[in-house]
């Protein structure tokens, strides 16, 4: 056990960063999991290096080889993350009703399916006109196409408005993009992988679709109707357990057939959601979200390479995916909320511009299995954090410009 | 990211056999964690071999060395059973007060003091005595020597007797003999670190008593004064948070100064017990416990080799091991108990066998630095789980021989 103090130290010093930028960020009323990036980004290897070097007795245990002890120690903080991150998407699975998805409104699903298509189109266009592969491109493009639904309902909730008739299109349509943007970066991921055949690529997002398919209608269906009995089991705190159980088996049922392992502790999360009345999965699991996802994000920073940004190509293509990434949800929202009025549509187009953890997450994977490279990475990290700290200040001014309901200030806490 | 889907596969079979196990001993009322400890051994890889294979993914970034992807592998589920060890260790902290200790009555310190010092000889003379070194012998014989706190409050919960006077005289001499051991603990793994001299030895053991004093003294004042002001605090649930960063903090600190990481989690959660009342950290901590803790069972369970056990001089020492740590405390608890009874000395005594994961502890870091050996570790495990079953019914049928009032907790010690 003791060949651990090393690591110890750096999760301290990782955890403590995230904190203390995070507390920073809240008191500048930002989102939180910027600040974390950012420590990672501060504390990486690629700025202060204040984490990720293997010490003796690590080194010492590889027989003195000192790349495999670190890369040792990059999978054990990845494997960490990937936890963090399991937990983040269960946690957005549980916020998310089956029923929600199924009668979510024309709107929502135009908004949705418009903020997948021109961000993904006009983003994919522009990586492959600076020269790079198909699947680079894609990867990128994908990143920019997922409004994150824990940022958009954290920044809704925080300004008073989240039973707005806005809101609740925002929250609709993000739950489909959401949806629609994991079963792209599976089938990106798994084009991505090798030079796989259309037939592999086509079995693989059947399989993918089958899987979810499955996992969500019959799986919601049996925990609706057998959850109860969870109160038979002796072992204390069970609801939760079982939950986690079932996290980690779809995550890794995901992994196994091909999928991103976060869609299924997604699914896992929204099978739950048909119990959480009864068992209160969320504040159950609280401490764990708390305790591992800041991880996630502060690993993610620790990949970003800040240097990529002295090429001013790099530079220009970081500000030019950002603008893209901006203007494609802006524009996906104002189209499909004609109607509404032009603040309305606004509101909705900008409310789908925070792309949070799940850009992060789609560079991650692509990044994870070569597919994206150190540049590009840097890109989409540049992407998500200047959608995530644009978004909110936009909001609060376009809100402040009308009459707002009275009960708006009401809101519970998010 | 994605070359950790064999690894949540592992994670997953872990999580679900300590819970499936835990299950099934709660209902046949005896402690959980032996049963996570036997499921460790069935998935293990000395018998079903269900975990520790790295996966296709994980052997190629090693360059196709399988040796150093399964060293990866290993170190991987040791900081996450090592996270669930420290959480475990806090928690036992945030059980004991400061006072409780400084208050703690004559007869608690002499049934602790006992309880320390005679299982430590006779273990120490009977594993000498097999002709092993004295360092494996020492940390047999310290593996023989603490209580643990958490098991035996546990018991005496269960049998609804947590305020009898013996359940008090044993949670005393219980939190004595938990300090004392880890400091033996601290004393005999930096002497079985390399070939020190007794001057280093002195002075690591010095600094940890400084450590300790420190930070068990200053600290518990400075959270008893100023844990208030995490109030003022912007982030989301910043007591556990802190509470967090405390932890790790101390872990890594304990580990540096020569300690094992466990010591710095005990003291971290016995100086939040100063402001355990105002932020309920047990509570908001509990997810996190659920979660880690079972890690750590299996773990050490993956490590018991029960092939050891087919010799029989080795099955002849676990045996001989058990009966004396039961010896011990029985005659330790006997002797600082004269005048209370026969069967309350008797019931203080039975009080204090249970050896439950301190034992795996004190072998975990032996076996850590290569000072235990494979069969002495089967020896600490068979009497670890032994003494642990042992108990809980000799406690049971202890107690149902005398008419116990309610409130006799309430009587006076002399």
């Amino acid at each position: 056990m003791e060949e651990i103090t090393g690591i110890l130290v750096d999760l301290f010093i990782i955890f403590t960063a995230a904190k203390v930028a995070g507390e920073f960020f809240v008191r500048l009323k930002q989102p939180e999991i910027v600040g974390e990036v950012l420590a990672g980004i501060i504390i990486g290897p690629y700025a202060l290096g204040l984490i990720g070097s293997p010490d003796g007795d690590l080194v010492q245990l590889f027989h003195g080889d000192r790349e495999a002890a670190e890369e040792a120690l990059n999978i054990t903080f990845d494997v960490i993350a990937g936890l963090g991150v399991i937990i983040l998407l269960f946690f957005v699975g549980l916020e998310t009703r089956l029923r929600d998805l199924l009668n979510v409104r024309n709107r929502a699903v135009a908004v949705g399916v418009l903020g997948i298509v021109l961000p993904f189109v006009l983003g994919f266009g522009l990586i492959s006109a600076t020269g790079r592969s198909d699947v680079e491109s894609a990867f990128v493009a994908t990143a920019m196409v997922a409004t994150s639904v824990g940022i958009t309902a954290r920044v809704l909730g925080d300004i008073g408005v989240i039973r707005s008739t806005e809101a609740r299109v925002i929250l609709g349509a993000a739950v489909v993009d959401d949806v629609l943007g994991l079963l792209l970066l599976a089938v990106v991921s798994s084009y991505g992988e090798d030079n796989v055949d259309a037939l592999e690529l086509t079995l693989t997002a059947l399989v993918a679709i089958g899987f979810i398919v499955f996992a969500a209608l019959v799986g919601t269906r049996v925990i609706r109707r057998y959850s109860i009995h969870l109160e038979r089991l002796h072992v204390r705190n069970a609801p939760f357990l079982v939950a986690m159980i079932l996290m980690l088996g779809l995550s890794a049922l995901a992994g196994i057939v091909g999928l991103a392992a976060i869609i299924g502790a997604f699914i896992a999360g929204m099978m739950l959601a048909e119990a959480e009345e009864g068992f209160e999965l969320e504040r159950q699991s609280q401490a764990v979200y708390d305790f591992l996802v800041p991880f996630f994000f502060v690993v993610i920073g620790t990949k970003v390479d800040l240097g990529a940004f002295d090429d001013p190509e790099i530079l220009a293509i970081a500000l030019g995916v950002t603008v893209l990434a901006v203007m494609g949800k802006l524009l996906g929202g104002a189209i499909a909320s004609r109607g509404m009025g032009g603040r309305s549509a606004a509101i909705v187009g900008v409310g789908m511009v925070p792309r949070g953890e799940v850009g992060l997450v789609v560079a991650g994977v692509g990044a994870g299995i070569g597919a994206v490279s150190g540049d590009m990475f840097a890109v989409v990290v540049f992407m998500s954090v200047a959608t995530t700290l644009l978004a909110p200040p936009v909001l609060v001014w376009l809100y402040r410009g009308r009459d707002a309901p009275a009960d708006s200030g009401l809101m519970a806490e998010p």
